[in-house]
């Protein structure tokens, strides 16, 4: 069973809290070994990557094998059936579309000042791709983290998938080859990270990493932060649905144990106005749990983590929404795209009994990789704009710099860096001797 | 005298790379130090804060003196002169009027589907500038920080600032007004990072800390990373100037020490297409360290880290200009705003021989907080973005989800994610029933 509160109640605030602050996630301390990873890698390159991988994922490799060729990528790709097919390729087309709405303009104006200024946009030369192998082998995963990158006009996108005993998923590759993936290259873990920051014989380094991966990857992508750009290190799961009593509660149930099946320490939070309603979507969701095929872990997430709210009213419902910040929030009320503008704090809302959240997972077109634990208050989901970056541009006339020079090196010297304010005065001074 | 280099020369890849790779910055270790004083905020609040403040402030305070009050803050602002805050003003109008310009649209469209889709973008609630205190004081950072968050929507904006001995710059508290910062505290070091990002009885936490800072600082804002955002971990500051032989060798000199007067590992390069050029501005630099105040540092700096390179063309020069990824880049050639155009990766582009970089720090318009360290490659300056989020929106329609729920529901099963299909088909078997 999941934990019930009532709002309303006297405890409530101690035990809303307490749900808020619970900690969901272990994680082992391997930095260590991946710091002896990482070493390995830069000091001996493939080699490295080959005893890595022999010993990880029991799996022999040569250097020439460490890229998977192109007729490699061609035989898995002819394995996948054509529903499978063409439901990657509708997804694919509607991420794509979506992510291209994003791309943001150049812009240059000249101020009343005669300065031009303005801003240019250009995308970041090559990105990795990190897309884990066993269990949690997504192919949705590499449509999400690719296609903002090739839509940002990223040349160069490398990606690295374990195949642990040699076993590849063909859709994972046919994800890769329809979002316009360029280099595949058959290595995992933090030995994978490593040679994407760092480069070897091989693979040639990138200046940004992607995607999800286990507790080694997520130490080696904070471990090589800096030298290149990471995305953000994502926790487990969450959904917060907001529903009234007017809703199928089997569709709710449904709904919550979509994430509670990702992981155990997934969340699925439901506040209702409407407190018979939360019993019966619990019943559901009890129902559900009988013949689902991942029960074990979607029941210990449901309860341990699990939670039913009743709220007095929408106005409660959208502050505690606010302060738990979810990744996913499903609104199941009357006037759901109402109640949407005045939620604050959300990485994807999903507005009205007939979106599920699945939706936006595979095939709506907004991203699927969100800000998970609280971070949805200071932080956006994947987007375009991760794979560019913008420069700033400013040029002065010796007008303008007539107007506002001598502000610069009034401020200059108030903060005593003489230099700076020399290297305007010198040109006013020109300016000034005509 | 600095780095003389040759791009045709057989050694220049060697010594090119050599220089790209000079380790500039000894950070001490103060990790454990940091983790003590952040564990001792979260535990006993603004008693640690009184307490670490006397230590290493050498200042007695109260919890009701923690922050600065408004009648100080009167105070303080009444003793800066007419021509500072003229010129104060002056810049931050000019930095509110480029950054209102970054402030993104919402979007919302409904698809040939009939899905609707979109996004919208909020500010961050609550945000935390620091500044440091000391030498490094500088009113032009309060600006640079404060006012994107302001334009952002950021409601409630905290400052912290250590105030050594009881000291306080007049100048950076009449910048924190003029800004619209909401609350001053005169704490600094690691401990005012942690009360930021985890709050005491007197300071309410924030969601995210953005400012310079010391070792300690740095440190701080790394460990509280998760917990709320912060902005990039700044390394020493850079210029590269890219300049022909139709420039006054001194400006460009003044141009080059106003980078190295900052820090003994800042770096300074010019990269010309004239080497008795090249020549002149590494003479001209001399002449100017025998009577510039900091010389002590801008010496060591150009000494240790400062470059003259000459180059055949300036298709070289921009090759190596990329590889640079240079914080500050100066074009100092014939047609500069065509050259600018060819520029991948660069935090701030200064175009033509009357934009000296300093207008830069304090005046144009853009903000001064930008990439270091090659990190242009893969991340931008300080901007209104860095204070909003994306919350993404998805809406579908029974119609809609019929057309695009089958695919997701294949997508589902192939990824053995059960309850995310059976999400998708309950609602599809309730339309197919009619």
């Amino acid at each position: 069973m999941p934990q019930f509160l009532d709002a309303r109640d006297a405890d409530f605030e101690a035990r809303f809290r307490a749900l808020l602050g619970a900690k969901r996630e272990d994680s082992p301390d391997v930095d260590d070994a991946v710091a002896g990873i990482i070493a390995d890698v830069r000091a001996r390159g493939d080699a490295a990557l080959i005893d890595l991988t022999a010993r990880f994922d029991r799996l022999t490799l040569t250097a020439d094998r460490l890229r998977i060729s192109t007729a490699d990528v061609d035989a898995a790709c002819a394995e996948v059936g054509a529903e499978d097919r063409a439901a990657l390729e509708l997804a694919a087309a509607r991420i794509r579309a979506y992510h291209a709405r994003q791309m943001p303009e150049d812009q240059q104006w000249t101020d009343e000042a005669g300065a031009t200024l303005g801003w240019r946009w250009t995308p970041v030369a090559a990105a990795g791709l990190y897309v884990p192998g066993g269990l949690a082998n997504y192919p949705s995963s590499v449509l999400m983290n690719a296609i903002p990158a090739k839509v940002a006009g990223v040349a160069r996108l490398a990606m690295v998938v374990p195949s642990p005993d040699g076993v590849l998923n063909p859709l994972v590759l046919l994800a890769a080859r329809i979002a316009g993936v360029d280099e595949i290259y058959r290595v995992g873990g933090a030995q994978a990270i490593a040679a994407l920051a760092y480069g070897t014989e091989t693979i040639a380094p990138v200046d940004k990493i992607t995607g999800p991966g286990n507790a080694y990857v997520a130490a080696a992508k904070r471990r090589v932060f800096g030298k290149v750009g990471i995305d953000m290190i994502a926790g487990p799961s969450e959904i917060l649905v907001i529903a009234d009593a007017d809703n199928d509660p089997d569709w709710i149930a449904l709904d919550l144990l979509s994430q509670a099946e990702h992981d155990e320490s997934a969340q699925s939070i439901l506040i209702t106005t409407d407190a018979a309603f939360g019993r019966s979507v619990a019943d559901a969701v009890d129902a559900r749990l009988q013949t689902l095929e991942r029960r074990a872990i979607a029941g210990a997430s449901w309860q341990d983590f699990g939670a039913v709210i009743t709220v007095p009213d929408l106005d409660t419902a959208v502050a505690l929404s606010d302060r738990i910040a979810p990744e996913h929030l499903e609104l199941c009320v009357a006037d759901a795209e109402a109640l949407s503008g005045r939620i604050a704090h959300a990485g994807a809302i999903f507005i009205g009994g007939w979106t599920p959240e699945a939706i936006g997972d595979y095939i709506g077109g907004p991203n699927h990789v969100l800000p998970t634990a609280r971070s949805a208050r200071f932080s956006s989901g994947l987007s375009v704009m991760d794979f560019i970056k913008r420069t700033t541009l400013a040029r002065m006339t010796p007008a303008a710099l007539a107007a506002i020079g001598p502000a610069a090196a009034r401020l200059a010297r108030s903060e005593s860096l003489e230099a700076h304010g020399l290297s305007v005065q010198a040109r006013l001074d020109r300016l000034n001797r005509g």
